[in-house]
């Protein structure tokens, strides 16, 4: 009888150790897609896609090239060795050569040009090869290494992660738009935010954490929005002030950026990435804010509560030019646009002890300290006319005693966007999700 | 101006630090939630509950209580001592306390109870408060082990993590039990698995992995079946076999029981965990794993394609009594139970090269070798009446192209529950929805 003993299969050696190096004067069999193929007069330079990096691999006038064409899967055998011309540094002199699948049609589009050209509609539709370029696939790798850091920082910090319903009776930020779903003849939703949940597990594990989608019904198409993206949200209890919470996604930004430049290196490079400095992050009052950049750029107040994009990227723009820095905590937001949650600040209640991350001019976290007296929330509530009674399960936490406490949500794809450089979010998601996207 | 440093609050000791002795003899300040008060005449007892574990604090006569109850939030001074008869060891003689909130009612239920003695219906609806009781708050924490295992497996083998859409314009599944949604005037569902989307990205990420929930609208209620649960999934290319993820599952295991045994002793504990011993893991064909149990516990077979639930106990009970093990993996089902995607066994295509994981008689991962081929893929489509030009974006990665591949589907719920002993798997899911289930 067969058993499972947890054996990796090891006969084959991984590209990164071969690109190191560490595998030099001995054979070895190496596997990935055939990502280009140059013909160099009987010579061939076969680049072997792996995971993360290519290999170059020369095969010779006399081997049979089976009529391997790019995009096949192949298996190579043979001597690396040193070659300060080859991609990554070092070259594979092929003795054997396996093909162990081929396409059944040329690729849409060449993924081995190093920029593809295409317009984003035709990018988005042709993303499961699109991704095959390495410029695209290092988009997400950069994601992948965000999302490490964010949980590696939160659970440095005795954070626990948790996992809540995306299917909810009732919407956490209020508003129209929310998805409506058929829930076996009642009316469900999809979840705006875990803001509710997290804060229910406050009371239980004091700190918690989740990486997850949230979806948003926004009947605009803008080049920052998509109807489902990826929050990161934490919430923790015993905070002093908010500013415990910007003190720790500070951290966080920290830790993301040391990962980076140590463990993504290839994909920071692919993609001409500058690691922002994030040893010091300003802050800036929300009035102040607006203020300071209305008058450098002269640009009138329209919105007196709340913040324009073209706002965002002029305070940017002015914390960039002022203070140097490409993050700024913006905070206080006025009471009026936080949540029937949001603590007002005793020392002014027409603004909020609340804050927003704006990252190269543009919004990617929204927090803040929540209300956790019972008869305090449903007072807000009830000034904002809304019900108490629909919110019993919400309520539960308030009435059976929680500390003060706050969290925040950072959208994981604007952040992607705005520290790899791209201007539409859309190209930091995957498979995106607009009001006329719903394919792949 | 003010700038954050990503300086985390530090002047509050760590309970845990705390109750290894690390602060013995200083005076130190300590948060948390009063889990349980004690009055032994004049000398009161105030159990602490911190994100993992409880503090004994000693508050002599002379101090004031401020009318400290249950639930309240609070800030305890003094010096801690080793004590035997204090839960952890460890006993902190209080000097100052201070209430920094309070419940504005009691709890509905104790939690401070080793068991809350609550039927199913009931802790579902308190679950914001149940948390707090330490069995079931050690449940999630559990769970959140054996996520970070799955991760810190993946992570190791140079798999990249990825965020797959929820809202789909198909099924990957399919079948009836799937979510209509109201997408903007169009038709859309609520993904039943990420199976499209991970194979995607084996072209150009080679090994992938996601957490994420998917959503299943069965309508059937059963104590092994949610409506939205959390899949933990890994897809990966140039596989031998399909047994090579077989032996990347028990790799998984292997380190998430090294890890519960090591960061959640006290979790473990508490919940009465037997860790099972994964360092082999028996592999049965399905049709011989059908035969041997039911030759045993003299049951006939009434499906000769599928696995009944109880066969799946019966088959879990014969391995436990015949070969000493609480796992099994039962390989090669028959094609016909199989979705479209499935590789069919070369040696006899009646049945695929595939798996089940059951733990304890109950399948917890669904896994197996993919098409990979374009013709092959659009040949068994079109044998099981599918019309392929509706899978254009999906096709088009066989078609780019594709190395053998495969992957698998944890059931993190089942998982979790079968490893806790827990008999329903909604015990298992923080907030879980079925068919009369929305809140909270």
């Amino acid at each position: 009888m067969k058993t499972m003993t947890g054996a990796c299969p090891s006969d084959r050696a991984k590209l990164t150790d071969v690109l190191q190096g560490l595998r030099e004067g001995e054979s070895v069999t190496v596997e990935g897609m055939v990502h280009a193929l140059h013909d160099m007069g009987g010579i061939t330079f076969l680049i072997l896609r792996g995971p993360k990096s290519l290999l170059q691999c020369v095969l010779g006038q006399e081997m049979d090239l089976q009529g391997v064409t790019e995009e096949c899967a192949v298996s190579v055998t043979g001597f690396p060795r040193s070659e300060p011309r080859a991609p990554g540094g070092v070259e594979l002199t092929a003795q054997a050569l396996e093909v162990l699948s081929r396409p059944a049609a040329p690729l849409p589009v060449p993924v081995s040009k190093k920029r593809l050209g295409l317009n984003l509609d035709t990018e988005l539709s042709l993303r499961p090869v699109v991704l095959r370029a390495l410029r695209e696939r290092s988009v997400f790798r950069i994601q992948a290494g965000l999302c490490r850091s964010f949980r590696e920082t939160l659970h440095a910090l005795d954070f626990t992660e948790v996992h809540t319903p995306k299917i909810v009776h009732a919407g956490a930020e209020g508003g129209s738009n929310i998805f409506r779903l058929d829930y076996f003849g009642r009316k469900a939703f999809l979840a705006q935010s875990p803001q509710f949940y997290k804060q229910m597990m406050v009371g239980a594990y004091e700190r918690v954490f989740e990486i997850a989608p949230v979806f948003r019904a926004e009947k605009h198409s803008t080049p920052r929005h998509l109807n489902e993206y990826t929050s990161m949200d934490l919430e923790m209890g015993f905070i002093r002030s908010f500013e415990d919470l910007m003190e720790i996604e500070t951290l966080f930004l920290q830790h993301a950026m040391a990962l980076l430049k140590r463990e993504y290196a290839g994909d920071v490079k692919a993609l001409g990435i500058s690691l922002p400095d994030v040893s010091r992050v300003p802050c800036l009052r929300f009035d102040e804010a607006k203020r300071l950049a209305a008058e450098k750029y002269k640009r009138p107040i329209r919105d007196p509560y709340d913040l324009e994009p073209e706002e965002e990227f002029n305070i940017g723009r002015y914390v960039q030019e002022e203070l140097g820095s490409e993050f700024v905590f913006v905070t206080h937001y006025p009471s009026k646009k936080r949540p029937f949650y949001a603590m007002d600040d005793p020392a002014d209640p027409r603004f909020t002890l609340s804050f927003d991350l704006l990252f190269r001019g543009m919004e990617v976290t929204t927090g803040g300290q929540r209300i956790h007296q019972y008869q305090a929330q449903v007072d807000k509530m009830l000034s904002r006319g809304m019900h108490p009674e629909e919110f019993e399960s919400y309520l539960m936490i308030h009435k059976a005693g929680m500390p003060p406490h706050g969290g925040l949500g950072v959208g994981l794809e604007r952040l992607t966007a705005r520290l790899c450089g791209l201007e539409n979010v859309r190209h930091a998601c995957l498979f995106p999700r607009d009001l006329s996207r719903l394919e792949p």
